[in-house]
């Protein structure tokens, strides 16, 4: 039974190369869960006068957002130890809403393991630890930095960290769970 | 004459190991300007039963996000090529609330040209560019993801990229250029 809930699919995917195969494939999946997948690609844009198209975007994200009644947000780290900052953004935005969000990874490693397996790790003042450059690393156990996890926790989850069986953002495993958490949130 | 209005310090600086000294820098700087800094690391913490460090320190960011009139946020790259992901967060829980934002880089550098200098650039089909992975790489000109520049550029501003002679977070150039941006919007 379809409940017409509408979910914002935020994440780095839309950098891939795929991009729209895979937003079609999280857009059936939420169709099979009873959702509606609202994917940042599905905007048909072209920048109005005065306007640039980056701003039309943004613009057009921004609208998908305010429609949603719920976030799903992929935190796999892209380029780098952390997760997308655009979509770290929009959970920021999901939050300050106060709309029900879901998060998974396909990286199970905390940030504090990535970090010091990329930037280095030794002890600091106080049970801190900092890497390489002296910057300190959070040790919480979190997926990502404690904003994003809090955002999460919040509402009594966790980012979702499955055993993928594809590297990158491929594995949807997270993302049908986030799904089921949902289900479960919205009573269907 | 001092407004009383309160600005939101957010930027990886409470990474740094002179942390607070920067906080502080930055607080007297709000004063200065006359506004009143709130800066993350200024909430004395201490876990609740049944609550995390890192949960207690998201609830105390949320209240002092909620608390503020406006935020200055610092999109220096951290660890990578784009903005810490807490950062990126926090700017999207302001740009839902509708709160004025103010930003500043240190690296004055575009996204893209980081992008490219550290994971390789590529032409690919439509005019786009990929990385060395072939990840596409925005092209816009912004300092960082497209939703970040797009929340200054929805307020008619930019993301200040000011020329700077300390590396990294030291310089305070762009954040007293954003208090200016305060001023002016508060018209003060």
């Amino acid at each position: 039974m379809p409940s017409n809930r509408k979910i914002y699919l935020a994440g780095p995917e839309v950098f891939l190369p795929d991009a729209r195969a895979i937003g079609l494939r999280k857009k059936i999946l939420c169709e099979e869960f009873g959702f509606v997948g609202l994917y940042p690609l599905d905007n048909e844009l072209a920048a109005a006068p005065g306007e640039t198209l980056d701003e039309k975007i943004f613009s057009a994200n921004v609208a998908l957002m305010r429609e949603a009644d719920a976030g799903v947000f992929n935190l796999t780290p892209f380029r780098g130890v952390g997760a997308d900052p655009g979509t770290a953004f929009e959970l920021g935005f999901f939050a300050a809403l106060g709309k029900p969000v879901f998060a998974y990874t396909n990286d199970a490693a905390s940030l504090f393991d990535r970090v010091a397996a990329a930037h280095g790790v030794h002890a600091a003042p106080e049970g801190d630890y900092c890497d390489a450059q002296g910057l300190s690393i959070e040790n919480f156990g979190n997926a990502d930095n404690l904003m994003l996890d809090g955002a999460l926790k919040a509402l009594g989850r966790r980012v979702i960290r499955p055993d993928v069986t594809l590297p990158g953002c491929g594995d949807l495993a997270g993302f049908m769970a986030c799904l089921r958490q949902a289900r479960t949130h919205f009573g269907i």
